[in-house]
């Protein structure tokens, strides 16, 4: 499918490029390709970012049919503009269309809409360091009816926010609450995919762990309440006693892309690193018998966010004295480097726009 | 607050008002109202049915933070407007709302509204026996923000569809799967609500037993898989041994209207009726001996619907020898003659719009 590409004739005025916030400004052009039953994905286009008009009987509105994506576009010193292991967002965009009845994309097809997409607004990259272009990839049903079933109709859209660093002030460990009464999903629902419905769930949570002075809360499973599954935005890692952990993909946890990364690093390192059920009894007795070494979360929007304090229940634990770990530092650094160009990128994670 | 109205100046063809399907053609307006943190709700006003005109970066796109209602406006043989209990839907948004982390709405004013755009629309509602006004009330998170977190800005809308008998051939007896792999939700999590991530996450599991030859999905408590929750869009009942049992509000079924309107109903009666965990072993030991007289489930858009067959694994419990039962029909009767006005309302159901 050739893409048609409309150029804005009014393009905005640029936000100061630097210390911008998270996922608030957004590019002059957006990527749009819609679906009909029967005739498949069709008219892809780049045109000028703007409203979507749709009837308020669509289906999105109602019974959430939706999914996303969400990937980085970073501009080396050197000029060039990389994407973070694009390749693996729209495979995993396709497994959480799979569980929503949502029709497949062509991965190539979407990395080469992308790249387009990128090139022609290479200059919404933000160039502070750290800063990226935030992508974000989505699918709506936008069937104009009432009944519950897969739309027979959808838009695919790919907007872009510049965005500067996550924490703006440095890389400070972030205070996480065991969500011991909320449930945010359960196997055999939609945990494992990027589905709105998982994040609409778990705002409520969120929203109490801040006014506690948390930043975010980690997820216990639906059925016990007992083992560990993600932190609200992010994977979790755990290092005990010389192994890094981190939950299994076990069908209600999302399979991050920086969650994959980490763990194919720290094997090429050599760092003993296990993927498993992990309850969080077991975090505590760690902690008590001093060997919780250093936890930290992995997520696109913050890469690695290193963890100081989990409290669950009663429990207060300050892990390594509040201080970024040294395996969370070098992993950080790594990614981070890979994706800004700053380190040779040796596991050919990164696909370059021109 | 004063609601604004705007009449259309071209009002729309009407389509046949015979044999209408369900939630396909929508009447000429529809109210709207905003929301903005530190503002509350304002602005609400009748317009004619529009398009809605939504960043893409509008949350409700992203992370589903939205709700829903669903009841029914009828016009009895004189020619009254008559609505079913509207105060209860109401009040079931704002359950809905908190849970979702939505501003809450003034249940008097929202009846209010409604009653205004029903009579304003009135002739759309169809005549014929059965037929109805289906109203949709709804509201969606409209920041332009792609951080997770509680929007600061809201649309709450009202929308009405003419819609025919749901089962144009009659009421006839269902077939229902009951599911064993696939979980809607579970305790903690959003199930009791009416959001769309609860119904897509249903959607799948849904297509599967169409291709299998069922209507619905009868979906299994999300812990142990035992318990009998819901069925996709209804509550379920069971009349075992003489008495009728539905499953007891535990936090993860949704607090049917019709279902209290049922349980009200049977219990003026002298019906036995209880609220209790029902596992579906208990179900099929009930049909193994002969105990399991009726079964049928409740909703806004279906009412009352026989089920006829249960399949549960390899399983296939055929009830009542897939007749309507004596209670199902009664409480059918009851329920759509109070609707409808050809019974009488003893129990204060019915709120006339004109």
């Amino acid at each position: 499918m050739n893409i048609s590409i409309t150029k804005t004739t009014t393009p905005k005025a640029k936000p100061t490029m630097d210390n911008l916030p998270f996922g608030k400004y957004f590019s002059d052009h957006m990527f749009v390709m819609d679906y009909a039953e029967g005739k498949g994905w069709y008219d892809p286009r780049i045109v000028p970012y703007g409203p979507l008009e749709l009837e308020p009987s669509a289906m999105v509105f109602h019974y959430a049919q939706e999914i996303f994506e969400g990937l980085k576009a970073y501009k080396s010193k050197d000029g060039h503009v990389r994407l973070f292991r694009p390749y693996k967002n729209f495979e995993r965009m396709n497994v959480s269309a799979e569980r929503l009845a949502i029709p497949a994309l062509d991965v190539d097809f979407c990395v080469d809409a992308l790249k387009q997409l990128v090139e022609l607004d290479r200059d919404w990259i933000p160039e502070q360091e750290g800063a990226s272009l935030y992508i974000r990839p989505f699918i709506i049903a936008t069937d104009e009816y009432l009944g519950v079933r897969p739309s027979d109709t959808y838009k695919f859209l790919i907007i872009c926010s510049p965005s500067g660093l996550y924490y703006p002030e440095g890389l400070d460990p972030v205070k996480i609450y065991v969500e011991d009464k909320y449930v945010r999903t359960v196997r055999g629902a939609t945990g494992f995919t990027k589905t709105g419905g998982n994040y609409a769930s778990s705002i409520k949570a969120q929203v109490i762990a801040h006014e506690r002075g948390y930043s975010q809360v980690l997820w216990l499973d639906g059925v016990e309440q007992k083992y560990v599954e993600e932190v609200g935005s992010m994977n979790i890692f755990f290092k005990i006693d010389g192994e890094v952990v981190t939950p299994m993909l076990n069908g209600s946890i999302l399979s991050g892309i920086t969650r994959m990364s980490t763990i194919e690093l720290l094997k090429k390192w050599g760092v003993p690193v296990s993927e498993r059920r992990i309850s969080i009894q077991e975090i505590f007795d760690a902690y008590q018998a001093g060997k919780l070494e250093e936890c930290f979360g992995t997520g696109t929007a913050a890469i690695i966010s290193p963890v100081g304090e989990l409290r669950w229940e009663d429990h207060v634990m300050t892990i390594n004295d509040n201080q970024i770990g040294e395996i969370t530092q070098r992993v950080f650094d790594t990614i981070t480097g890979i994706q800004t160009g700053t380190m040779p990128d040796e596991m050919n994670w990164v696909v370059t726009v021109d």
